[in-house]
Protein backbone atom coordinates (compact mmCIF):
# COMPACT_ATOMS: atom_id res chain seq x y z
CA UNK A 1 0.00 0.00 0.00
CA UNK A 2 1.35 3.29 -1.36
CA UNK A 3 1.22 6.38 0.96
CA UNK A 4 1.67 10.50 0.09
CA UNK A 5 3.56 12.21 2.56
CA UNK A 6 3.32 15.48 0.99
CA UNK A 7 5.67 17.66 -0.67
CA UNK A 8 9.45 17.38 1.22
CA UNK A 9 12.02 18.13 0.91
CA UNK A 10 13.96 14.64 1.39
CA UNK A 11 16.25 12.24 -0.42
CA UNK A 12 18.67 9.27 0.57
CA UNK A 13 21.35 9.46 1.11
CA UNK A 14 21.52 13.19 1.92
CA UNK A 15 25.37 14.94 2.12
CA UNK A 16 27.21 16.36 5.58
CA UNK A 17 29.63 18.76 3.42
CA UNK A 18 31.16 20.90 5.45
CA UNK A 19 32.03 24.18 3.66
CA UNK A 20 34.81 26.39 4.81
CA UNK A 21 36.06 29.42 3.45
CA UNK A 22 38.40 32.68 4.53
CA UNK A 23 37.70 36.05 5.42
CA UNK A 24 39.04 38.88 4.24
CA UNK A 25 41.22 38.73 7.27
CA UNK A 26 42.08 35.41 6.32
CA UNK A 27 40.02 34.17 9.50
CA UNK A 28 38.40 30.59 8.57
CA UNK A 29 34.93 30.09 9.23
CA UNK A 30 32.96 26.62 8.14
CA UNK A 31 29.25 25.67 8.14
CA UNK A 32 27.36 22.58 7.28
CA UNK A 33 25.18 22.30 4.01
CA UNK A 34 23.52 19.35 3.31
CA UNK A 35 21.18 20.58 0.73
CA UNK A 36 23.88 19.72 -2.97
CA UNK A 37 25.58 17.51 -4.94
CA UNK A 38 27.84 16.87 -7.88
CA UNK A 39 26.22 19.13 -10.50
CA UNK A 40 29.13 18.07 -13.23
CA UNK A 41 32.03 16.58 -13.96
CA UNK A 42 34.75 17.85 -11.38
CA UNK A 43 31.85 20.37 -10.41
CA UNK A 44 29.84 20.65 -7.01
CA UNK A 45 26.58 22.74 -6.61
CA UNK A 46 25.41 23.37 -2.95
CA UNK A 47 22.28 26.04 -1.59
CA UNK A 48 23.53 28.58 0.40
CA UNK A 49 21.48 31.19 1.40
CA UNK A 50 22.36 34.86 1.06
CA UNK A 51 23.31 35.59 4.92
CA UNK A 52 25.86 32.82 5.34
CA UNK A 53 29.10 34.55 6.57
CA UNK A 54 29.79 31.50 4.14
CA UNK A 55 28.62 33.22 1.42
CA UNK A 56 30.09 36.57 2.04
CA UNK A 57 33.61 35.09 2.73
CA UNK A 58 33.05 33.20 -0.69
CA UNK A 59 31.96 36.23 -2.49
CA UNK A 60 35.08 38.11 -1.84
CA UNK A 61 37.70 35.08 -2.22
CA UNK A 62 35.65 33.10 -5.41
CA UNK A 63 37.16 29.82 -3.61
CA UNK A 64 35.87 27.50 -0.93
CA UNK A 65 36.75 23.42 0.30
CA UNK A 66 33.93 20.55 0.75
CA UNK A 67 34.98 18.22 3.37
CA UNK A 68 32.84 15.21 4.35
CA UNK A 69 31.53 15.78 7.98
CA UNK A 70 32.83 12.13 9.46
CA UNK A 71 31.60 9.88 12.59
CA UNK A 72 35.19 10.74 14.94
CA UNK A 73 34.58 14.91 14.53
CA UNK A 74 29.90 14.48 13.67
CA UNK A 75 29.57 16.87 16.94
CA UNK A 76 32.59 19.59 15.32
CA UNK A 77 30.46 18.91 12.15
CA UNK A 78 26.99 19.74 13.99
CA UNK A 79 28.02 22.60 15.89
CA UNK A 80 29.00 24.22 12.52
CA UNK A 81 25.75 23.80 11.35
CA UNK A 82 23.79 25.14 14.64
CA UNK A 83 26.20 28.52 15.11
CA UNK A 84 26.57 31.02 13.03
CA UNK A 85 30.04 33.00 11.72
CA UNK A 86 28.45 35.97 12.04
CA UNK A 87 27.68 35.53 15.62
CA UNK A 88 30.58 33.45 16.47
CA UNK A 89 33.65 34.65 14.60
CA UNK A 90 36.10 32.25 15.76
CA UNK A 91 33.52 29.29 15.22
CA UNK A 92 36.08 27.31 13.51
CA UNK A 93 38.43 27.25 16.02
CA UNK A 94 36.07 26.17 19.33
CA UNK A 95 34.72 23.64 17.07
CA UNK A 96 38.29 22.16 17.08
CA UNK A 97 39.00 22.53 13.56
CA UNK A 98 42.87 23.54 12.32
CA UNK A 99 43.37 25.25 8.71
CA UNK A 100 45.74 24.44 5.95
CA UNK A 101 46.16 26.84 3.50
CA UNK A 102 45.09 24.95 0.18
CA UNK A 103 47.63 25.10 -2.64
CA UNK A 104 44.83 25.52 -5.03
CA UNK A 105 42.58 27.86 -3.99
CA UNK A 106 42.38 30.69 -1.69
CA UNK A 107 40.20 28.80 1.10
CA UNK A 108 40.76 26.63 4.51
CA UNK A 109 41.37 22.17 4.29
CA UNK A 110 39.90 21.13 7.44
CA UNK A 111 42.74 19.48 9.07
CA UNK A 112 40.78 17.46 10.99
CA UNK A 113 38.46 16.01 8.07
CA UNK A 114 40.25 13.29 5.85
CA UNK A 115 38.88 14.26 2.67
CA UNK A 116 38.56 17.59 0.89
CA UNK A 117 37.07 19.39 -2.20
CA UNK A 118 39.08 22.40 -3.45
CA UNK A 119 37.08 23.98 -5.22
CA UNK A 120 37.37 27.82 -7.13
CA UNK A 121 33.65 28.97 -7.55
CA UNK A 122 32.37 29.03 -10.76
CA UNK A 123 28.96 31.21 -9.71
CA UNK A 124 26.78 32.44 -6.53
CA UNK A 125 23.22 33.26 -7.24
CA UNK A 126 21.41 34.75 -4.19
CA UNK A 127 18.25 34.09 -5.80
CA UNK A 128 18.61 30.82 -6.26
CA UNK A 129 20.74 30.29 -3.25
CA UNK A 130 22.88 27.89 -5.90
CA UNK A 131 26.58 27.68 -5.52
CA UNK A 132 28.71 25.96 -8.21
CA UNK A 133 32.09 25.21 -7.82
CA UNK A 134 35.00 23.51 -9.64
CA UNK A 135 36.98 20.59 -8.33
CA UNK A 136 40.57 21.65 -8.76
CA UNK A 137 41.43 18.88 -6.43
CA UNK A 138 40.76 16.05 -4.26
CA UNK A 139 42.27 16.20 -0.94
CA UNK A 140 42.93 13.55 1.30
CA UNK A 141 44.65 12.13 4.37
CA UNK A 142 46.57 9.12 3.58
CA UNK A 143 44.95 7.63 7.04
CA UNK A 144 41.98 6.92 4.35
CA UNK A 145 44.16 5.18 1.58
CA UNK A 146 44.94 2.06 0.89
CA UNK A 147 47.94 0.58 0.74
CA UNK A 148 47.52 1.18 -3.62
CA UNK A 149 46.45 4.53 -3.00
CA UNK A 150 42.79 4.02 -2.97
CA UNK A 151 40.08 5.86 -1.34
CA UNK A 152 38.89 3.23 1.62
CA UNK A 153 35.26 4.58 2.84
CA UNK A 154 35.38 2.50 5.92
CA UNK A 155 38.49 5.10 6.74
CA UNK A 156 37.06 7.85 5.58
CA UNK A 157 34.10 6.91 7.67
CA UNK A 158 31.39 9.83 6.08
CA UNK A 159 28.02 10.66 7.59
CA UNK A 160 24.93 10.54 5.68
CA UNK A 161 21.73 13.01 7.11
CA UNK A 162 18.71 11.43 6.94
CA UNK A 163 16.41 14.93 6.45
CA UNK A 164 13.17 12.83 7.93
CA UNK A 165 14.34 12.46 11.36
CA UNK A 166 17.45 14.63 11.73
CA UNK A 167 19.18 11.99 12.27
CA UNK A 168 23.66 11.40 10.84
CA UNK A 169 23.63 7.64 9.70
CA UNK A 170 27.40 5.91 9.21
CA UNK A 171 27.87 3.86 6.10
CA UNK A 172 27.29 -0.09 6.26
CA UNK A 173 28.32 -2.72 4.18
CA UNK A 174 29.31 -2.67 0.51
CA UNK A 175 26.56 -4.10 -1.31
CA UNK A 176 26.75 -6.25 -4.52
CA UNK A 177 26.08 -4.94 -8.04
CA UNK A 178 25.46 -6.21 -11.53
CA UNK A 179 27.89 -3.86 -13.16
CA UNK A 180 30.95 -5.03 -11.04
CA UNK A 181 30.05 -8.33 -9.42
CA UNK A 182 28.25 -9.32 -12.81
CA UNK A 183 25.08 -10.51 -10.32
CA UNK A 184 22.12 -11.04 -12.78
CA UNK A 185 18.68 -9.68 -12.90
CA UNK A 186 16.23 -12.69 -11.54
CA UNK B 1 49.90 13.67 6.22
CA UNK B 2 47.53 14.98 3.30
CA UNK B 3 48.04 14.06 -0.13
CA UNK B 4 46.57 15.26 -3.44
CA UNK B 5 44.25 13.26 -5.43
CA UNK B 6 43.96 15.40 -8.51
CA UNK B 7 40.17 16.86 -9.83
CA UNK B 8 37.69 13.88 -9.57
CA UNK B 9 34.00 13.85 -9.11
CA UNK B 10 33.68 12.47 -5.65
CA UNK B 11 31.65 13.55 -2.80
CA UNK B 12 30.92 11.36 -0.21
CA UNK B 13 28.02 10.20 0.17
CA UNK B 14 26.83 10.02 -3.25
CA UNK B 15 23.27 9.17 -4.03
CA UNK B 16 21.63 6.34 -6.32
CA UNK B 17 19.12 8.24 -7.67
CA UNK B 18 16.36 6.27 -10.29
CA UNK B 19 14.67 8.50 -12.66
CA UNK B 20 11.19 7.46 -14.19
CA UNK B 21 9.18 8.86 -16.95
CA UNK B 22 7.10 7.84 -19.78
CA UNK B 23 7.76 8.22 -23.44
CA UNK B 24 4.88 9.91 -25.60
CA UNK B 25 2.74 6.26 -25.85
CA UNK B 26 2.98 6.19 -22.30
CA UNK B 27 5.89 3.37 -22.06
CA UNK B 28 7.92 3.72 -18.79
CA UNK B 29 11.54 3.92 -18.45
CA UNK B 30 14.11 4.23 -15.72
CA UNK B 31 17.50 5.66 -15.47
CA UNK B 32 20.33 5.53 -12.90
CA UNK B 33 21.88 8.44 -11.68
CA UNK B 34 24.58 9.65 -9.16
CA UNK B 35 25.25 13.41 -10.31
CA UNK B 36 22.79 15.19 -8.32
CA UNK B 37 20.95 16.24 -4.44
CA UNK B 38 18.67 18.53 -3.33
CA UNK B 39 18.60 22.18 -4.69
CA UNK B 40 16.51 24.33 -3.05
CA UNK B 41 13.05 23.37 -0.34
CA UNK B 42 11.14 20.89 -2.78
CA UNK B 43 13.45 21.08 -5.26
CA UNK B 44 15.96 18.20 -6.80
CA UNK B 45 18.43 18.90 -9.36
CA UNK B 46 20.62 15.68 -11.53
CA UNK B 47 22.30 16.23 -14.07
CA UNK B 48 21.27 14.49 -17.21
CA UNK B 49 23.22 14.48 -20.74
CA UNK B 50 20.39 15.32 -23.32
CA UNK B 51 20.94 11.60 -25.43
CA UNK B 52 18.89 9.63 -22.51
CA UNK B 53 15.84 8.64 -23.83
CA UNK B 54 14.79 9.89 -20.07
CA UNK B 55 15.60 13.27 -21.26
CA UNK B 56 13.52 12.66 -24.18
CA UNK B 57 10.67 11.66 -22.47
CA UNK B 58 11.00 14.61 -19.95
CA UNK B 59 11.02 17.05 -22.17
CA UNK B 60 7.70 15.89 -23.61
CA UNK B 61 6.03 15.12 -20.58
CA UNK B 62 7.72 18.15 -18.05
CA UNK B 63 7.22 15.42 -15.36
CA UNK B 64 9.63 12.22 -13.56
CA UNK B 65 10.05 10.66 -10.62
CA UNK B 66 12.97 9.69 -8.83
CA UNK B 67 13.59 6.61 -6.50
CA UNK B 68 16.15 5.17 -3.97
CA UNK B 69 18.14 2.54 -5.20
CA UNK B 70 18.03 -0.09 -2.16
CA UNK B 71 19.74 -3.43 -1.32
CA UNK B 72 16.91 -5.36 -2.02
CA UNK B 73 16.66 -3.91 -5.90
CA UNK B 74 20.06 -3.31 -6.45
CA UNK B 75 20.56 -5.82 -9.56
CA UNK B 76 18.04 -3.98 -11.30
CA UNK B 77 19.15 -0.29 -9.82
CA UNK B 78 22.16 -1.28 -11.61
CA UNK B 79 20.85 -2.34 -15.06
CA UNK B 80 18.53 0.37 -15.90
CA UNK B 81 22.20 2.53 -15.25
CA UNK B 82 23.94 0.44 -17.71
CA UNK B 83 21.45 -0.25 -20.37
CA UNK B 84 20.12 2.35 -22.62
CA UNK B 85 16.40 2.97 -23.10
CA UNK B 86 17.16 4.11 -26.76
CA UNK B 87 18.46 0.30 -27.45
CA UNK B 88 16.32 -1.75 -25.15
CA UNK B 89 12.79 -0.13 -25.04
CA UNK B 90 11.30 -2.60 -22.84
CA UNK B 91 14.24 -2.20 -20.29
CA UNK B 92 11.93 -0.79 -17.46
CA UNK B 93 9.84 -3.93 -17.76
CA UNK B 94 13.11 -6.52 -17.97
CA UNK B 95 14.08 -4.55 -14.94
CA UNK B 96 11.43 -6.26 -13.28
CA UNK B 97 9.44 -2.97 -12.94
CA UNK B 98 6.26 -2.27 -12.55
CA UNK B 99 4.50 1.28 -12.86
CA UNK B 100 2.27 2.62 -11.30
CA UNK B 101 0.82 6.39 -12.83
CA UNK B 102 1.42 9.28 -10.18
CA UNK B 103 -1.70 10.62 -9.01
CA UNK B 104 0.23 13.81 -9.55
CA UNK B 105 2.53 14.30 -12.40
CA UNK B 106 2.74 12.24 -15.86
CA UNK B 107 5.03 10.39 -14.83
CA UNK B 108 5.43 6.46 -13.01
CA UNK B 109 6.31 5.46 -9.61
CA UNK B 110 8.24 2.17 -9.72
CA UNK B 111 6.29 -0.23 -7.09
CA UNK B 112 8.68 -1.80 -6.42
CA UNK B 113 11.08 0.96 -5.09
CA UNK B 114 9.60 1.86 -1.59
CA UNK B 115 10.13 5.53 -1.71
CA UNK B 116 9.75 8.35 -4.80
CA UNK B 117 9.75 12.10 -5.30
CA UNK B 118 7.09 13.08 -7.99
CA UNK B 119 8.73 15.85 -9.52
CA UNK B 120 7.37 18.02 -12.18
CA UNK B 121 9.81 19.45 -13.95
CA UNK B 122 10.99 23.50 -13.85
CA UNK B 123 14.16 23.73 -16.46
CA UNK B 124 16.32 21.51 -18.43
CA UNK B 125 19.83 23.12 -19.63
CA UNK B 126 21.56 20.32 -22.71
CA UNK B 127 24.43 22.55 -22.15
CA UNK B 128 24.81 22.33 -18.62
CA UNK B 129 23.10 18.65 -17.95
CA UNK B 130 20.97 20.41 -15.45
CA UNK B 131 17.40 19.38 -15.10
CA UNK B 132 15.76 20.43 -11.91
CA UNK B 133 12.54 19.74 -10.66
CA UNK B 134 9.75 20.46 -7.75
CA UNK B 135 8.97 17.98 -5.81
CA UNK B 136 4.53 18.09 -5.42
CA UNK B 137 4.95 14.48 -3.32
CA UNK B 138 6.75 11.82 -1.46
CA UNK B 139 5.20 8.61 -2.08
CA UNK B 140 6.20 5.75 -0.09
CA UNK B 141 5.19 2.53 0.20
CA UNK B 142 3.84 2.10 3.92
CA UNK B 143 6.16 -0.84 4.69
CA UNK B 144 8.59 1.46 5.46
CA UNK B 145 6.95 3.41 7.71
CA UNK B 146 7.32 3.20 11.83
CA UNK B 147 3.88 3.20 13.59
CA UNK B 148 3.49 6.48 14.28
CA UNK B 149 4.09 7.38 10.32
CA UNK B 150 7.83 8.09 9.76
CA UNK B 151 10.40 6.73 7.48
CA UNK B 152 12.77 4.35 9.01
CA UNK B 153 15.28 4.45 6.81
CA UNK B 154 16.38 0.60 7.89
CA UNK B 155 13.56 -0.45 6.51
CA UNK B 156 13.92 1.90 2.94
CA UNK B 157 17.69 0.61 2.49
CA UNK B 158 18.81 2.79 0.44
CA UNK B 159 21.80 2.83 -1.41
CA UNK B 160 24.69 4.80 -1.39
CA UNK B 161 27.52 5.39 -4.59
CA UNK B 162 31.03 5.34 -3.72
CA UNK B 163 32.79 6.93 -6.96
CA UNK B 164 36.02 6.31 -6.13
CA UNK B 165 35.42 2.48 -5.87
CA UNK B 166 32.25 2.13 -8.22
CA UNK B 167 30.52 0.41 -5.17
CA UNK B 168 26.77 0.29 -3.93
CA UNK B 169 27.21 0.43 0.18
CA UNK B 170 23.91 0.59 2.66
CA UNK B 171 24.12 2.71 5.23
CA UNK B 172 24.79 1.91 9.25
CA UNK B 173 23.93 2.91 12.14
CA UNK B 174 22.46 6.24 13.57
CA UNK B 175 25.43 8.50 14.87
CA UNK B 176 24.61 10.39 18.03
CA UNK B 177 25.13 14.72 17.70
CA UNK B 178 25.29 17.63 19.09
CA UNK B 179 21.71 19.28 17.67
CA UNK B 180 19.65 16.03 18.74
CA UNK B 181 21.46 14.00 21.28
CA UNK B 182 23.24 17.28 23.17
CA UNK B 183 26.48 15.78 22.40
CA UNK B 184 29.00 19.12 23.58
CA UNK B 185 32.20 19.65 21.96
CA UNK B 186 35.54 18.52 23.70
Amino acid sequence: MRKNLGAKTYAYPMPVFIVATYDENNVPDAMNAAWGGISEENEISICLSPEHKTVKNLLQKKAFTVSMADEEHVVACDYVGIVSGNDVPNKFEKAGFHAIKSEFVDAPIIQELSFALECSMISYDEKTCRLVGKIQNVNVDEKILTADGKIDVSKLNPIVYDPANHDYLKLGAKVGNAFKDGLQLK
